[in-house]
């Protein structure tokens, strides 16, 4: 389902492990609706772990009615031996949201750590810690592909923004760069 | 759709040309039940085009009811460029059939073309020219993505009676083998 006032799911695409993230809301008042993984047992044949991470896929955009997709783009250079099975669950993530008439986003990890924490080199750390942040949790979700799928949402939500605040910490500004420039200085202080 | 007396459905994945090549019956009985290729256009976005396939696989599923799909196996090494793609595509069709209860089993292209040509090694003109033959087609199937569906859909049919075929070609064998020895006599005469 295509709902423009639905959240922004964020997807991490995994066959083993798929992380899901979904926020609503800008700024201070962006919060987190629905987050976790997706998991298909190592034991099964992929083509079935492939269908059941369809039918996962199908009834997470049933139930949440998302207002777009973000997916992380899948780089080969990465990890070969894994790039496979994640290129096929970000294949099957975006053509179900596209079956729906959901825009989807791709973005690169660094895209997605530079609007997160203002760095296109951060560790996964520091992008985990900002996502706790920037969605007022009370510690960096678990496992790490559902604070990169919540990271993937916010970058789409708000990367542009995130950046501007990121260049601007000292200045005042509204909603979103307020939150981060407060989580920012925080950091610092630390 | 799954009927365990459908035809096999071969899949050579791809974005841009994903052939399809379905058989039913062995041996001489053997023919052609439908072929083709699906094109998404290259001007539409990445996740536009993985719907485009999704329900062109799904309708051709629901079409042909098959028994078997047979896909091709994607290696990385073959070309990097597109294997993200062909992956994609492999991944849905792959998660298309297993939602259906239809049987999928990958087969590397070298598997294919030992069970076809008898030899691993084989180019791709060897490869069509011999679907051809064991399909009494007047002419190699184009593009060649579908006579590389079709030579999927033949390994799994009779990949071992063929190469056991290939093995004894001047002793009687019934059915498969008898139209793979006669092919093989045909071009041995040239």
């Amino acid at each position: 389902m295509f709902d423009p006032n639905g959240p922004v799911l964020g997807i991490d695409p995994g066959l083993s492990c798929c992380g899901y993230g979904a926020i609503l809301g800008r700024g201070e008042d962006c919060h987190v609706v629905a987050s976790g993984v997706i998991r298909t047992p190592a034991s099964d044949e992929l083509p079935a772990r492939l269908g059941q991470l369809a039918d996962a896929i199908d009834a997470l955009l049933e139930d949440l009615a998302p207002s777009a997709m973000a997916v992380e783009r899948v780089l080969f250079q990465t990890n070969v031996r894994t790039a496979m099975s994640v290129a096929q669950a970000s294949g099957l993530a975006m053509a179900a949201a596209a079956r729906l008439g959901i825009p989807v986003v791709q973005y690169s990890p660094n895209e997605v750590k530079l609007a997160v924490t203002g760095s296109g080199r951060a560790d996964k750390a520091q992008v985990q810690a900002m996502v706790a942040r920037l969605l007022r949790l009370a510690a960096p979700p678990k496992p790490p592909d559902v604070a990169d799928a919540l990271a993937l949402a916010l970058c789409h939500t708000s990367g542009a923004t995130v950046r501007s605040a990121r260049n601007a910490v000292a200045s005042p500004a509204p909603g979103y760069e307020r939150a981060v420039a407060a989580a920012l200085a925080r950091d610092a202080i630390r």
